[in-house]
This record gives structure tokens, C-alpha cells and sequence, in this order.
């Protein structure tokens, strides 16, 4: 019997192994999830484009390749969702933009095309921040995405139908794209792995950007594992593994004073560090002390705003409905600054970037918490700090992954970040504390 | 008996050799060098400060270590001179503007602090053209700097006075600085080899800003091997040499479509690059078909412009006397660019380095011209696309090395320039080529 239970349990990394043993094939995998959706998200509301039959079809064609001991990878029969941000050709794609809902995507994204070639079989497109420049997804055009967790909270963002529709069983596991902690922020709202490879290792071809310079195509997963797998088919390739983590170097930098987080955000993160160098890993004092998160954020965003405008230019000089007036507003402000303010931005960020490589080269991996905060509801004020441990990763452009790290006194997830040079490092510290 | 003919025969790399048997010594060189400031430099306008005394006194230093047998590198006792951009503790520290030209540099900048460190004498600072936004060296605070192998001609720029105080045997060796090709066009001009290692392998610590995120350090010298010494001292480190170019790959690409320079100049290349495969390196034919150098030169010099505004910002913010109409109108206009348009200049550069960096992976070196004209007279326009093979290689942030390449149909200086990744590789192809 095929049952959500059973799905659970695999991973998305699990699958092939009760696909190659007949445990269950692709096509039993993708009606349980095209059944799971048709009953369970008109309440969570992550997809804004479930593709049934082609995803039957897709599936009906792996399963006769299981069938005949002959799969294209262990992604073959995989379920997956895609954030509306990334080219499905034939599909809607919109970046959760109202002026672009009727787009219809000619041909896949690079990282889809990828997928799709390895067997991937994919769902439909997911909700997302509008324009991926906010972390609610409380989207005016496409609709709010609920926690799965817990009613009435965000599941984060700007990646929030990615992340809610794996977390909700919606979905094997879903690409998103992460620009200050796009993928990172919802994967420790719902509890899951988020995992941004290093910057282009997935390919930015046919994705809508907000930032050039900052986007990163990323995975959310139940499991590093899960991550891993995707991430390795959509374009990043094959990490080889680590053996041991043991004499590997782990910052834990106190930013206590840079980023404000209640007791038990850093109270998961110390607990994470002391399991790691439990396994053997060498506590380093290595920090960034010139990276005041707060500065660098607003950096972040101002050249986020200014690219923003620059992807939506040509829709906008034809008319500015179909975008909500918050989006227009910071795109417009961005807009407005003066040039010296704009390149100011871009040379701060070049010497973050700088400035992390060279803290990266002293230490194998840094640990933090993944954001200032658990998921909160849509009727509190969303906190502006969001994305204060998630963005140098994506200034520096290098691996990051956030694991679930226990729950907070509320219930709700908590979660930590592995930061470093090396994927396979990242992945296997990341890995350990699972 | 020390002259000219035998300094210049021994290039700052020779020097060391010279000095430890006892041919010569660096106070009878220093000597040399400063009475050939004093007699030549008023036709030449290299230097903008001679620091004699102090040059004299290092000399003596220098000299009383190499006869114990006890010299602190390679370097000790090479008179170098040292742009005026880079700052010499106690000389006046400019950058060619006026604005500046009674401050006075506390500290040595992070590389000229290293040379001395190594024994390098500081002969003192030398023209540039004002701001480094600019390849003529036609300084209206500080002189005109005459190439010194045609009078009334360009030594180029913006680290003219560099190339023009080593070409005329002013100074063995000399620091320059490069943003779109500011070491490489200057030493083109004058018959030099000019290295721009690569990004930030030499400190900008120390160093007026145009543009924090395009500026390199390098080094003009008569040989490769002159500019290798420099670089290594100044921060670069040393190189491991490359035992042989057999088998090595190099990219001649025909851009004759892209950058309009004369027949003399395109074959100058074309021959380096037949020496070069009789030497057993392999012809790729792997290009970089997205490069349009034109537009490419556009947006260096859009962010170039804004970066130097923001560079000078307070000063500008007191008084614009000291900056000329030219150059002030140039920082102005980026200045009053919208922000989508310097947002724009931005993320093109970032594809720019992402293609170049997948090109030269690819592929070893790339030969191309330094410019697409050799010096001009300061009667003749000032060609637009002087730094369009040059600007590349700051735009990847890669090493690049310009070398001579015989002499053009009248006279003047041709010049070959090498880029790739790997600095060992780059500076043997260019060694080859002497």
C-alpha cells in the first residue's frame, strides 16, 4: 500500500529504493500526491498550478523504465514542485506577478529541463512572495499560503509554496530560489531542509529574476539527502562524500550583539554546535567582524529593488497593473536612489563578499541560526530582520543549508544554518545534524 | 663604473646579482637613477615628487646589508618609483588632483610598506592622469608626461608617469594602478611590460580609490621577469615557474569584428601567437562570443565614474576647486545616472566575469592586443576604445600581462597582452613572447 506514511519515511531520496525493489512505483507516488493536493490545499493553498495529467503521464513513462530495470537516475519518479518563478514550459509562469498570471512558459527551465531528464516528475508551480521581494507569501494575486504547521502563520518566504507544499506531504520536495534567504527562510518556518548551492551552480536560465547578481536557485527537502538529490540533478552535480567530520574547523560566531533573536534561536544553534564538536570538530574563533547584518541588508535590498525594477522594466513601461502596490513601491524606491547610493550598495556587498571568501578560507564551515525568528502570524508586523543570517551566503555566494533544530517552547520549528566554501562539507555537517 | 647601458641591462630583476658581486651597489644606482631624474625628467614629467634624501639614506641601508651578504630579498636595493595614487608615508599623496596636492600620506599603502619591507628603494611618486579616470596623462595640475620615446606623444595612461620614469630609465621598476587597463596601455605606449596580477592580489590598502570594484595594483618593468619581482614583493607572492608551454592551450581570438584597431597592430598578435604555438602550445578556438567590448567599456566606465564620485565625496562636498571641468564632469554624469542604469552597468560586468571565467577555464592563456593603437600625439583625439582589449581582464579580475611586440611602421611600440587564470601560466607565455 502506498500511503503518505510510506512517503514520508522515504524522502524523496528514499524512493528509488521502493522503486527498484516494487514496493511501490511512480505512478501509485504521484496520485497519492495529486490526491493529497486535490484534498489538503485548498487549506494550505502552495500550488497555484497543479499539472495532473502530464505529471500521470510523466509518471506512467518512469514507472515502465522501473519496471524495466532501466531508470535515468535516482531522480527518476520523483515528485516534485517548482516555485512560479521558474520556467515549466507549458506552464503559468508568473514569479506570483498578477501581470504576468496568464504567461505561459515555451520551454522548461534549465534546472527543470535537467530534472525532467532525470526522471523528475513535476507537479505544478507553487506559490511565492510577489516578485520573490518579501518572506510572507502572503501573495494579493495568487492567494495566502498557510504554515502547514500551524493556521494562520506564514509559512515564510518568498519560497513559502515550496516549502508548504513539501512540509504538508504536497510534494516530494520543490525548487525555490533564494536571493537574501529565499529558501532557507520558509524550509526552518515548516520545519524542513533548505539548501542553496553555491551561486550558478544551478543554472538562473529560465528563471524570473529579482536580482542577477544575487539570485540562487535552491532545494527544499525533508532531509540534507533529499536536498542533495535534486540539487545534484537540477545542475549542481555530485559532491563527494565526507568521512568524517572529525578535525574539520566550525565557527560559531556570538552575533548576539549584531542580530536581535529571542533566548532559544540561539539556544538551538549552541545546542547544534556542541553536537558537532562532539562529532569531533575543532571549535574556531574565526569571525567576519566587520559584517553588520543590518547594514548589509539594506544593501541587499536596495540592489534588489534596483535589478527588480530592471527585470520588470519593459512590463512596467506598458502599464503597471497586475503589480500590488507594496511591490511597485519598493521597486519604485529603489528606483529613485541616486546613483551614488545604488553603486555605494554594489561596492559595500563586493567587499562583504571579499571579506566572507577570506573568513571561509580559515574555517570549514560556519554555523548560525537560520532566521531571527519561527513563523509568526500574517496579523503580526513581519520583523525586518528576516533575513539577517540568510543573506551573506548569497553576498558571498557560497553553499548554505538550514536543518531543522528542534522546536521552540510555542511548537514551532527552529532551525540552523551551515555556511562554508565546500559543498560536500556543508552537506555532511548539515547531514550530522539531522 | 655604473650606467645607464648597465641598469638597463640587468632590469630590476638583475639587480640582486649585480649587487652581490660587488659589480655595483645600490647607493652608486640610486645615484644614477636620481642624476638621471635630475638631467632627464624635466622633458619627461614623470615624477611628481623625487624623495632623494630619503632614497639616498634607504640606499646606504641597503647597500650595508648586501655587503654583510645579508640583503632582505631579491628586491633590497631596486630604486623603484611609485604612482601618485599610492601612498608613500611623509610624500604627498594625490591621485593627479589638485584638490590633494598638499595632503601628505601618514603610513605607506599596504604595498609599498611590503617593497620596503623587502629593501626597495622609493625613488618617488610619478604623473598620472587625473583621478586614474583617463589614458593620456595630459595632468592639468601636474604636467604633461611625455612618452619618452617620441616627444609630443602620449605615454598613456592613467599610470603614465609610471611607464614614461621606466622607459626613460627613471626608475628600475614602478607601481602603477589598473581599472580598465591603466598599467597595460601606459606600458603598450611605451615599450614595457606591464602586469596587472589579479584582483587584490595586491593590497588596495593604501591606494586612492577610482574604483573599489575594478582597481588592481600591478607594476611596470622592462621584462616580465621585472614585473614578477615587484609584484611578488608588493604582495602578489611568488609563482611557481612553469617548466614548459607544450601542451598548454591558448585562445587567439579574431575580434577584428569588435574593436577596430589598424593591420599592424592585429598582426603584432598574430605573430606572437605563431611564436607561441612553434613553442608547442596548443590553438584553441575557444572565445567569448557574448563579450561586446564596446558596450562592456561603457558600463566600466558608468561604474568607474559613480565609484569615483563616491570616492571623492567629501572632498567634493567641501569644494570642487582642484578637480578639473574634464574630470569633474565625468564623475558628475555618473552621478546623475538613474539608478536603474548604474543597477544595469552592474549586473552586466557580473556576466561579464561569470563568461570570462567559464572562457579561461577553458583554455590557458588568451592573446590578444593591448590596444588598438599605439601612442598618439597630444594634438590627436583621444581614441574612445583605447582600453577595450585591456578592460577584460579587470572586468574577471584575472592576471593579464601587456608585452612588447616589435615596433609599428613608424617607430612606435606594438604590444601582445596574455590573460588567463593561473598568474604562473600567464607571465611564462608572456616570458616566451621576450
Amino acid at each position: 500500500m502506498t500511503d503518505a506514511h510510506m512517503l514520508h519515511s522515504a524522502g524523496a531520496a528514499g524512493l528509488a529504493a521502493l522503486y527498484r525493489d516494487g514496493t511501490t512505483d511512480p505512478v501509485a507516488v504521484t496520485r497519492l500526491y495529486l490526491d493529497r493536493i486535490a484534498a489538503l490545499d485548498g487549506r494550505v493553498r502552495a500550488y497555484t498550478q497543479v499539472l495532473a495529467e502530464p505529471a500521470l503521464a510523466a509518471a506512467a513513462a518512469s514507472a515502465a523504465r522501473w519496471a524495466a530495470g532501466r531508470p535515468l537516475s535516482a531522480m527518476d519518479g520523483v515528485p516534485i514542485a517548482v516555485k512560479a518563478n521558474i520556467a515549466i514550459g507549458g506552464a503559468f509562469w508568473h514569479a506570483g506577478i498578477g501581470a504576468y498570471r496568464d504567461r505561459v512558459a515555451v520551454t522548461d527551465a534549465d534546472c527543470v529541463a535537467r530534472l525532467r531528464a532525470a526522471g523528475a516528475i513535476i507537479l505544478g508551480t507553487v506559490n511565492m512572495h510577489e516578485g520573490a521581494l518579501g518572506a510572507t507569501t502572503d501573495n494579493v494575486w495568487f492567494g495566502r499560503t498557510e504554515n502547514p504547521l500551524k493556521a494562520g502563520y506564514t509559512a515564510g518566504g518568498s519560497s513559502g509554496g515550496s516549502a508548504a507544499a513539501v512540509a504538508a506531504g504536497l510534494a516530494a520536495a520543490a525548487l525555490g530560489s533564494d536571493t537574501m534567504g529565499s529558501v532557507r527562510i520558509p524550509s526552518a518556518y515548516c520545519g524542513l531542509a533548505g539548501y542553496k548551492p553555491a551561486r550558478r551552480a544551478i543554472s538562473l536560465e529560465g528563471v524570473i529574476p529579482l536580482s542577477t547578481t544575487l539570485d540562487h536557485v535552491g532545494v527544499h527537502g525533508h532531509s540534507v539527502a533529499d536536498c542533495a538529490l535534486v540539487a545534484t540533478h537540477a545542475g549542481a552535480g555530485p559532491v563527494e562524500p565526507v568521512a568524517s567530520l572529525a578535525g574539520l574547523t566550525l565557527a560559531v560566531p556570538d552575533w548576539r550583539a549584531r542580530v536581535e533573536a529571542p533566548a532559544p534561536i540561539w539556544a538551538a544553534r549552541d545546542n547544534a554546535a556542541a553536537a558537532l564538536l562532539d562529532l569531533g570538530m575543532v571549535s574556531s574563533d574565526a569571525d567576519m567582524q566587520s559584517y553588520q547584518p543590518g547594514q548589509a541588508r539594506r544593501m541587499g535590498l536596495l540592489v534588489s529593488e534596483v535589478e527588480g525594477l530592471n527585470a520588470h522594466a519593459a512590463q512596467l513601461a506598458e502599464s503597471e497593473e497586475g503589480f500590488s502596490a507594496g511591490f511597485l513601491s519598493l521597486l519604485r524606491w529603489g528606483g529613485k536612489q541616486p546613483a551614488t547610493r545604488v553603486a555605494a550598495a554594489y561596492q559595500g556587498l563586493d567587499e562583504i563578499k571579499l571579506g566572507g571568501l577570506a573568513w571561509l578560507d580559515r574555517v570549514d564551515a560556519v554555523l548560525l541560526p537560520t532566521a531571527p525568528q519561527t513563523a509568526f502570524p500574517f496579523t503580526d508586523p513581519v520583523p525586518a530582520n528576516q533575513a539577517d543570517f540568510t543573506a551573506l551566503a548569497d553576498f558571498i555566494g557560497c553553499p548554505a543549508i538550514a536543518v531543522p533544530a528542534g522546536l521552540s517552547p510555542e511548537g514551532l520549528p527552529l532551525s540552523v544554518q551551515v555556511i562554508g566554501r565546500d559543498a560536500a562539507i556543508v552537506l555532511a555537517v548539515a547531514a550530522a545534524l539531522e
